[in-house]
Formats: structure tokens, C-alpha cells, sequence
């Protein structure tokens, strides 16, 4: 291997090539810290055509590349293996805006900017770039669009797959393919943008990408609403959609009562509004080209009417930014309330909306049934039928046993997610994690197609091997 | 082939197997009626099992398939060619919705169903399928998808991709892929479907799909109004998108004032609203959640304001549903109208936003340069960056002349579209029309990867051969 690693010195210099243990450490572990992998050497080229060079050359001897951005994926995508054989390939000197149209509303990235980078950029020139995820101070758009990520914004503005346009992508042959094409519209041929996106490094690298840009809303309000059930709060959801004075309903965030009762209790600072006895909340944001008072009227006024027609319980509308950023802050705190609950299982599962609230009472019985006491700690994206259904161990129990039972839970909940037509990865992939899992639920055919497809753009299987799917069955 | 064509006959019946001249004549000429080709049958299968079955025998005698929906298309995709070797499979027998829900807003139907159809189904249902054209009465679902459709939605709406959220196809080999997800997220594996889709029948045939559906709009209001440039038609764009007390803006078609000077001359029953003196004129519309007045003063009070900023001329606002659909048969009538004006040469292309003004400028001075006297009928989607940019032969000359340079002018537009970073083919697609001028436009590196795409989902080259892409270079 000396002639490779000498080569790849010579190409990217001593600064950029790490193969010590202290310098390679963060690129090897996953971001829960579940998972360390082994690595001949972390490279980090300064541009597209340096990670082409490099490609090649990784292509020339037969090494395999873990593409890696933020490294902040859920699901093992973006860490090595334990052999040792493969480069960890870090995206993020590739970090530079590369151009800004305000009449075509579109941005040019490196695939290495952080998504904040993004939005800042986006921010600066008067525009919307509206994914947002709660690591998208580190989370890189490279990573975003090889994992098709979704977030809070995606009810009104699509997963980053519709926010994207076109795509730079480095070939596992080394070779550089230029579609950074900033159009609404081209019918010319296979749509390889949306092949190499959400295929998480396994055709090939994302280098850069044009990106959508949207008029920023001139302003945002926030409210929480209590329902009595799900199916209370989906109809809350249709009820909003049309009667809304047009104004853009732009998250819709299911919270279970029990995940409200852990941010309480494991971050009082947060504040939450007095609790009802309701089994649910929502978060409901507006966002609008009016301005707060008008913004605030409508949100009222259809909220009100929702009250009227018994779609709502109590409505608490946040009269500041102030406020209404800590109605999201509590949002987001809910990962973090669980996890000093202690360990638990988390799933990233998407349902046609009509199935959720039968989804969730059938899945509920069935773990309290065959795991009693398990705590289940219920939100997510509702709107787009996007659900983290994660379960905590029963209170006092022994939370590492309960988690020996992972794959049997697993089984559980994503037996019924395929029953009712959901999929087990909504926004997180396959990455390794769920690689084994996802063949339990897809056809034979489907799988069939997936792997002709990546033994056709990566024959010699070096890009991201592994990961999303085996060449062979 | 007698034993192909007799397995055929036994498979579908002798009424769903055509041989005969006769019989055959719609399915082998194109919809303009410039292109006959030959076909060894008309293949009418009844569903997608029939159809999987037919492919599989097709498959096994190494039949060439040309795959047909309303054969409404513009670039010789869903006709045979000249070998007389290829079966045309039709798939207006696959006529079914299979499924409606209301909740999840999605509907799933048959290939085969007409787009009107579809639209229908969503109408009775209280809801909304946006996908738009011209030929919405004839053209089906399938070819909507496997051409990625654009039309007059696509502002707001999207493309036909958008629109999709789920396929069956059948592939080459006769298997049956049932993709048939209702999921706005659904991360786990590779984008099968977007690949597929505006594939024109080149790697599989799609036999079903789910698409979404939105609420239906409360009230549309439509108004045309004057401008005095393309950049002013673009101003104009940006400042409603921000200014439209977030009504959403479902259309906004740019007209050139020469295309209505012919729907006058031509179809003077169309009562085009009395011209002044402007160069462009832009269609607007509207569509509201709420009442009709409230959407007409939301319209009113934003081109006030843009008149006021000199951003527009005279302005008309259809006060009633008559009028509105008058403006709307205007814009749809311009094609009419130059036909009758004499055969003339179409160009559906894309630019970036900002780049339109510019191309439009500079190609029109480049035409006139080449072609003295040469007539534009520049009109489209100019919100998505989409020009039906069209030549007509200089008045009182010899068209057929004119017609025999189509080759040398279609050279000068299509390169000053390369030049502007935009698409030949913005939403019609590819077929045997335009397969080859698009290796001029396209990198090596694209068109090998698209080859790679086409060799190993279609490796015995029978879907759709000569349409969009050869195998070999």
C-alpha cells in the first residue's frame, strides 16, 4: 500500500493526508458515538479537481472511500468499517459559496459548506435556503443531499432532493461530471441528479451542487396547539392547509404529552407553556411575505375557528420571536431530554398520513404487549407522514438489557410500518445501520434494480462498499 | 415471428393484437403528423399482468417495444421507426383509478388513465391534480411521467416529476416493480423512481403510479398585463412573488405581442383584450384558499403597486370566470395561430431565469442577422425559465424554403441555449427528434453515464431503441 498512500501525500500534501490514530479519531466514530471504525488514511482535498485525482488514484489501486461531510449521519454511513482497507475521504475543504443568482434564485456550493453556510449565504442576499436540521451548524450539503435530508421545513418546501437543481459528482472512475445546472426545467435524458442524490457515496461524490433559493418570508409565527389525539391532529392539519388566508403552513410538528413531561424534567430552563391534559401538542408555524401582525391575525383567526369546531384544545400563539423561538427550542430539545432519560431505540419511519394514527395505537399495543412498561416517546414531522418513533426502557428497569432487545423492537416496529405502507428510513438512509434491514421489506426486484445499478457506475465497488446495498444479494 | 406473434394473439386476444394497415394507422404517425414509421403489431394488453407477460415474450424473441400512451408527444418518442421490427405496446387499456385517499392526498391510477381523467378523479374528490397541458384531454399519465411532463402548473406545482410519488413499472425482462409508495419521505436505497420518470419508455414501462393531490383552490383569478421588455416581465415575476399577500402564484405565461397580433389575424373570435403598445404582455394568475373578491383585491392591490413602480403598462383583470378562461384560450390558441400563419420551427428550451432576457436579445439579433425577416413567436412558462421560442419564415416567402434550414437555425438557438447554460429540451423530452443534436450539448462524461444507465437496466437494447440515448457512442 505504500505506493498508494506515498501517491495520495504527494497529491493532497503532509497537512491533508492523516493516518496517525489522534488525527484520524473524529473521522472515524459515528456522531451517537456507537461506532469506531479502522482506516488506512483520511484525506481531505482542497477541491473537485484534487478529489478527482484522488478518485482515480483510489480507483487505480483498488481502495475503497468512505465519503464523509459533517459526519453527523444517524445511520453509520459515513464511517469505515473495521478493516482498515478503506480512505476516509472528508469533503470539507471543499467549503466555498461558488456563485449567488438573485434573478434565478439559485446558489452554487462546494459540497463541503456546512448547511448554515448555506442558509447564512442565502440569508446575506435576501433569500430563503429552507433546510434546516438540528446539526446544520456542522452537517455539511454534501452530506444533506447524498442523504436526501429532510427536516422541519420539508412540508412546505420539499427534502433537499427538491431543493437541488443540479450537481457536480466525481465518478468512482475519477472522472468529473459537470451538472450544475441551474434549470426548472430539463427534459434532456436520465435524471442522474436524483440517482447520486440520497444514494449516500455509494455511486459516486457530490462535489458541489445549485441549490433553490425562495423569497425570505417577511415573517414567522409559532404556535402550539393541544389535540386529543392523533387523528385529532391531522385533522387540525387538513383543517389549517385550507383555511389559512393562503399563508404558507410551514412546519406541523407532532409532540406526544410524554416527551413535553422529559424536557421538563431533564431541562427545566426550557420553559414550557403550562401542560394540559391533552395526549398530544403541535407545533404549527406560519410564514408569510406579511408582516407579524397580519401573519399573526390569520394564525388566529383559523386557529380559533379550529377551536370552534372542536379540531383544537388549548392554543397557546407566541407573541415574540423570543417566544417563539423557544417553542422551537423545546421541539428540538426532545433528543436530547431522552437521552438523559438514558439510552434508547430510536426509528425514523414515514407512513401515508391516513395510516398514522392506526400505525401508532396497533404499534403501541404491540410493544406494550410483548415489552410491558416500555416508554414510548412519540414526535415528528406529521405533516409529511414522517414519525421518530423512539422507545425509552420502563421506568427503574435496566436500560443495557432493554437494549439487547433492539432487534426484536425493531422487527416490531418495522413489521407494522410495512404493513401499513410506511418505509423504515424516512430522512436518515440506510447507511450500514439498516443495509440488512431493508431487505426484509423490499422486493426481490427492487433490490435487483438497486444492485444492477451500482455494479453498473461502480463496478469495482470501491465507493461507500457496504453501505445501502451489497453488489450481490 | 410467426411463433411471436401467435403467442402474442393468444396472450391478448385477437381483438388487442393489431397487424393490419388499417387498424395500426394512429399508433405509427407522430402527433404533429410529420413522422409514419412501421411496426410489426399494436400490442393493447389489458393490465399490468398482461403487460409483464407481453414484455417477458417480447423479451424472449428479442422483440423491439415501442411504448405508447396518448401519443400526444412533440419529439418521436411513442412512434415506431422505420424497421417495421418493434411492436408499439399501447397502454390505454391500463384506464383505472385504483385508489383514492382522500387524507394522505394522494391518488393511485393506471398508466393509462387520461390526464383529464385524472384531474377528474381529484375534482369529484375535492381536491386537486395540477398537471396542465394543452393535450390534457388525449395524453395519459404514463407519458405525462415517462416525458416529466411540465405545462402551466409547474410555478407552483412542479413538473410531472414533482407531482409523483410512487411507481409500478415493468422492466425489460418482464418483471413487475411495484414501487407504489404514497411517502413524501422515504429514504432507503436509490432513487428508482425519478429515474424512470422522463426516461421515455427507454428502460422500463410504467404501468402505474401514485401522485399527489393539493387542496383544491377556493378562487383563480387571471389578469394580463402589458410590459415593455422581458426584463420587465422578470421584475414584474419577482415583485408579485413577494408582494402577493402570499396568494399563490400559479402562472405566469410571457406572450409576445407579435403571438397575439396572430391570434387576432387568425382567430379573430378569440376577443383578445384591445393591444397597446408594448412588446410583451405577461398572463397572471392566482389561486386563493380564499373568495373570489378577497383573491381579486390581493391581485388589484399588488399590480397597483407595480404600476406605480412602473413595472407594468395597461392591465386587465378578469372580472369573471368567462373572461379569466378567455385569457386563458388566447394563450392556449397561440399555436393555432401561427400554424395557420404556416408551418414554422419550434424550440422548447430552458434558460436560468436571469439568463432569458439576454438569450432572447441576442439569438433574436442572431436569427435576423442568418435569416432576415425571420418571425419570432417567443412565448411560455417564463417563470420556470421556459420558452416556446418558435420561427416562423419571413411574411409572403417561400415556407418550404424556409423549412429545409431548419437544421442551420435550430444550430444557432440551440447554441446561443448552450451558451446561456440552459436546456433544448426544457419538457418534451428527447425521443428520435432530438437524440442526437443532444450529444453536441451534453459531456462525454453524461453521455457515457447515461449509456451505462440505458446497457444495464435494458441490456438487450428492445425498450424504445433510438430514443434518447444510444447504446454505443
Amino acid at each position: 500500500m505504500m505506493p498508494f498512500i506515498e501517491q495520495c501525500r504527494q497529491l493532497l500534501g503532509d497537512d491533508y493526508l492523516l493516518t496517525d490514530a489522534a488525527t484520524m479519531g473524529g473521522y472515524l466514530t459515528d456522531y451517537r458515538q456507537r461506532y469506531t471504525g479502522r482506516a488506512l488514511a483520511v484525506c481531505r482535498p482542497a477541491d473537485t479537481n484534487e478529489l478527482a485525482q484522488l478518485i482515480a488514484l483510489c480507483n487505480q489501486y483498488q481502495v475503497a472511500i468512505v465519503p464523509q461531510g459533517g459526519n453527523t449521519g444517524l445511520v453509520l454511513g459515513s464511517v469505515p468499517d473495521q478493516s482498515g482497507s478503506a480512505v476516509v475521504i472528508s469533503l470539507r475543504r471543499l467549503n466555498q459559496v461558488r456563485a449567488l443568482d438573485p434573478v434565478n434564485n439559485t446558489i452554487t456550493v462546494d459540497a463541503g459548506c456546512t448547511l448554515q453556510q448555506v442558509q447564512q449565504a442565502a440569508d446575506a442576499a435576501n433569500r430563503l435556503f429552507p433546510l434546516s436540521l438540528a446539526s446544520e451548524g456542522s452537517c455539511t450539503i454534501g452530506g444533506n443531499l447524498s442523504t436526501n435530508a429532510g427536516g422541519t421545513a420539508v412540508l412546505h418546501y420539499g427534502n433537499a432532493r427538491e431543493l437541488c437543481l443540479g450537481l457536480e459528482v466525481v465518478t468512482p472512475r475519477g472522472e468529473i461530471w459537470n451538472g450544475l445546472r441551474g434549470l426548472r426545467k430539463d427534459n434532456t435524458g436520465y435524471d442522474l441528479r436524483d440517482l447520486y442524490i440520497g444514494a449516500e457515496g455509494t455511486l459516486g461524490i457530490i462535489s458541489a451542487a445549485v441549490l433553490k433559493l425562495f423569497p425570505k418570508p417577511q415573517s414567522q409565527v409559532t404556535a402550539l396547539a393541544a389535540v386529543s389525539s392523533v387523528e385529532a391532529a391531522l385533522d387540525l392539519f387538513h383543517f389549517i392547509r385550507s383555511h389559512g388566508n393562503d399563508v404558507a403552513l410551514t412546519a406541523f410538528e407532532l409532540i406526544s404529552a410524554y416527551c413535553l413531561t422529559l424536557v421538563q424534567k431533564h431541562l427545566p430552563q426550557m420553559k414550557a407553556p403550562p401542560l394540559t391534559n391533552h395526549p398530544y401538542y403541535v407545533l404549527i408555524e406560519f410564514s408569510s411575505q406579511q408582516n407579524e401582525i397580519a401573519t399573526m391575525q390569520s394564525l388566529e383567526t383559523v386557529l380559533q375557528r379550529a377551536l370552534q369546531n372542536n379540531l383544537t384544545g388549548d392554543v397557546v400563539i407566541a407573541a415574540s420571536l423570543a417566544q417563539s423561538a423557544a417553542l422551537w427550542i423545546l421541539r428540538e430539545s426532545i433528543s436530547d431530554a431522552q437521552k438523559a432519560e438514558g439510552k434508547n431505540i430510536k426509528h425514523d419511519i414515514s407512513l401515508p398520513i391516513s395510516q398514522i394514527a392506526e400505525f401508532i395505537a396497533e404499534t403501541d399495543a404491540q410493544l406494550q404487549a410483548q415489552f410491558p412498561g416500555s416508554r414510548m416517546v412519540t414526535f415528528g414531522h406529521v405533516g409529511d407522514g414522517n414519525l421518530h418513533y423512539n422507545v425509552s426502557a420502563p421506568e427503574n428497569s435496566d436500560v443495557d438489557a432493554f437494549l439487547l432487545k433492539q432487534n426484536q423492537i425493531n422487527r416490531v416496529v418495522y413489521d407494522s410500518v410495512a404493513r401499513h405502507a410506511g418505509s423504515i428510513s424516512a430522512e436518515h438512509g440506510l447507511g450500514a445501520l439498516k443495509r440488512d434491514d431493508i431487505v426484509r421489506y423490499k422486493s426481490a426486484v427492487e433490490m435487483q434494480l438497486m444492485r444492477t445499478i451500482k455494479l453498473a457506475l461502480d463496478p469495482n465497488n470501491i465507493m461507500n462498499p457496504g453501505k445501502v446495498v451489497m453488489p450481490q444479494p
